[in-house]
C-alpha cells in the first residue's frame, strides 16, 4: 500500500460492502464446496467423507499483539494454526468461515493486510473461504476461523487411541515460537525505552518465524501416509509438549516415559535460552505454539520412522500405573506436569 | 445460583478445567454427531445430504447490552439466530461450535448461565454442540457460533432463484424485535436517572421477548413442507426487511413491489411505535432481528398461502426494469430503500 495515499476508514463501505470488498476474488478450489459466501450458508457436498470441524479464537491483547505481529502475518496463522487441527485428526482442510471483529481504528488497507495472509494460507493450504462476518467492535480485533475438513472414516486418528508400548514421536522440534516470542517481547521492551533503537533479530530468524508464521503440518501427514504408518492417537502441540502428551495418555488410560535428550530443540532456541538464561527443554515442554503433530506408533514402525529426518521418537508409552515421567538427561525421573503457555514462569523451573 | 454464596473466579478452574465443566454433560442427540469435544476436532457424518454452514459473531456493547440482556437469554438468542441460517436455507440445524471470550469480570455462574442458554436452544432445536474454544478477553465479552446443518440437494433454496411474478411471502410480524429494544433504552435511560426506579414493561411483554429471546422459524419451514411448497428463494430476516427483499430481487435480477398494507405488524410494535412518536411501517422495513422467513412461491401457491395465519404474502416480483417499489397505503409508491438497522435512524426517516 502506498505510504502517500490517506487511508480508507471502514465505515465508508459498510458492513456489505466490506464483505463483497473481501470475497469478490474467491475462486472456489474444492469440489466439497458447492456454494460459497453469498447466502444464508454455505453448502458443502462431502459425499462418502466424514467431516471435521474445529474452531479457535484469536483476542487482540491475548493471542497476538500488533505491535509486532504484522497483520498478514497475523492472517496466515490463524488460517495455519486452525488446519493443523484437521491435519491432528489425519484429515485434509477443505474450507473456512472467517468472523472479524474490529474497531473504528483499524482501516480497510489494514483489514485486507490481514486478509492477505488469510488468502495466502488458504491457497497454500488447499482451503477455500466460503463464509464469514465482519462486524465492529468497542476496542480491540478479535478473530474467529472455523475449519471444515475430510477424512475417510478409517483413516481418522483420535486422542484416545494410543495403546501400551506404543513410540511416541513428534515432527519438527519444539519451543522455537516460545523463544521467538521473548525475543518479540524483548525488543518491544528496548524500542518502549528508546524508540529509535532498530530491534535486532540477526541470527533468530527462524525462531521469530515459528512466532509469527507457523505452519501446520501438512507434510507430515503425507509423509506418514506415504511410509505406510497411521498413527494410533495424534494430536498437534499448541500448549506445550508436556500437556499434549498428558491429554493423550490420560484419553487413553495409559502412562508414557519420555527422554529429554530425545526432544527435538533447534539451535537458535538453545541460543535464545542461554541469553536468556531459561531452560531450552523447560520451553519445548511449555512453550506451545509449536503447531507440531504428536503422534503415537506401534512399536513395529520403529525402522521406518528412524530413516525419516523430521520426525523424532521421544520416549514410549506404557501402564498407567507407571506414572508419566521425564527422564533427564543425567538419568533422574521427573513427573511430567502441564503447565500450558498460559501459566507459564520458566524462571520458576529452572 | 445462590445469592449468598461467594461467586467463582474462572481463573480458578483454567482452561482446560472450564471447557470440562462446560461441557461434560453433554449428551449428543444426532445420528450424524460421531465425536463431539474433546478431541482436536469434532467428527461428523452427513452421508448423501448436503453441508449448510454458517457463523456469525456477537460482541458485547455493539450486539448486546448485559445491562438489559439477562446471559440466559443471551446464550439462547446466540443459538437461534444462527439456527435461523440453516432455517433460511431450507435446511435441518445438527451442530453447533461455541467460541467465547470473556474478561475477569465474568464468574464461572456467569458463563454457566449463558452455557444454560445456549443448551436450553440446543435442545429446543435439536442441535448438538460438538466444539468450541474459550479464551480470555481484555474487557468485553465476544462470543461466535458456526453452526452446521444439512439438507437434500433438492431441497436447498438460495437467495438467487426468485423468478418473475413470484409472490413474496414473510412468516410471523416485523418491527417488534426493534421496539423491544427501544424500550429496553428508554428504561435504561430512566434507571441511569434513578436506580430506585422500576422498569415499566406492562402490556409490552411480546415486544421484549422478540427482543431478548427470539425464536428461528423451525415451525414454518415444517409447514411449508406439509403443504407442498417450496420457495423459489428464501433468507431470514435479520437486518430489516427492506434489506433482504432488497437482496433477494438483486440477487436474482428482478424487481419487486412491496405493499404497505400487507407488511404484518404485531399491534404492541404499533403501540409502541405510537408511544415513541415513530412510524411503525419503517420499523419493519428497517428495524432488524425479526428472525422471520422471507420467500418468494410461484403464483400458484397462492390459495394454499392465504389459508396459513403465520404467511402473509407481501407483494410479488417484477422485471428489473420496473424497479423496488413500496406502495403505501395511500396508493403513492416510493424507491425501497436498504438502511439496515446499523445505520438506521427513524427520527429521519417519518
Amino acid at each position: 500500500m502506498s505510504e502517500n495515499k490517506p487511508l480508507t476508514k471502514l465505515s465508508t463501505l459498510g458492513e456489505f460492502g466490506l464483505i463483497r470488498h473481501l470475497t469478490q476474488d474467491i475462486k472456489l478450489k474444492n469440489e466439497s464446496s458447492l456454494k460459497g459466501v453469498g447466502d444464508d450458508a454455505a453448502v458443502l457436498d462431502y459425499k462418502d467423507k466424514k467431516v471435521l470441524v474445529s474452531t479457535d479464537m484469536l483476542i487482540e491483547g491475548v493471542h497476538f499483539d500488533l505491535a509486532y505481529a504484522p497483520l498478514k502475518h497475523l492472517g496466515y496463522k490463524a488460517v495455519a494454526t486452525n488446519a493443523s487441527d484437521i491435519y491432528a485428526m489425519n484429515g485434509t482442510p477443505r474450507q473456512i468461515t472467517v468472523s472479524l471483529a474490529v474497531s473504528n481504528r483499524f482501516s480497510l488497507e489494514a483489514v485486507d493486510e490481514l486478509y492477505e495472509g488469510i488468502y495466502l494460507a488458504c491457497d497454500h493450504y488447499g482451503i477455500d473461504l466460503v463464509g464469514g462476518d465482519t462486524t465492529s467492535s468497542q476496542t480491540g480485533m478479535c478473530i474467529s476461523i472455523t475449519v471444515i475438513g475430510e477424512a475417510n472414516e478409517e483413516d481418522i486418528v483420535y486422542r484416545n487411541t494410543a495403546r501400551e508400548n506404543d513410540l511416541i514421536c513428534v515432527s519438527g522440534n519444539l519451543g522455537a515460537a516460545y523463544m521467538g516470542l521473548q525475543l518479540l517481547e524483548r525488543e518491544k521492551v528496548v524500542f518502549k525505552e528508546n524508540p529509535n533503537a532498530q530491534p535486532d533479530f540477526s541470527g533468530y530468524e527462524y525462531i521469530l518465524e515459528r512466532q509469527l508464521k507457523p505452519e501446520a503440518r501438512m507434510d507430515i501427514i503425507q509423509l506418514l501416509k506415504e511410509k505406510g504408518i497411521k498413527p494410533t492417537a495424534m494430536m498437534d502441540v499448541s500448549d506445550g509438549l508436556s500437556s499434549e502428551v498428558l491429554h493423550i495418555c490420560h484419553d487413553s488410560g495409559l502412562g508414557c516415559n519420555i527422554y529429554e535428550e530425545k526432544i527435538p530443540i533447534d539451535y537458535q532456541t538453545f541460543k535464545m535460552a542461554e541469553e536468556l538464561n531459561m531452560n531450552a527443554t523447560v520451553c519445548a515442554l511449555s512453550g506451545g505454539e509449536d503447531y507440531e503433530l504428536l503422534f503415537t506408533t506401534p512399536l513395529d514402525a520403529y525402522d521406518k520412522l528412524i530413516t525419516m529426518e523430521e520426525i523424532s521418537i521421544i520416549g514410549h508409552t506404557c501402564a498407567k500405573s507407571e506414572g508419566y515421567n521425564l527422564i533427564t538427561k543425567d538419568g533422574n525421573s521427573f513427573e511430567l506436569k502441564a503447565q500450558g503457555w498460559v501459566n507459564f514462569n520458566p524462571s520458576e523451573e529452572k
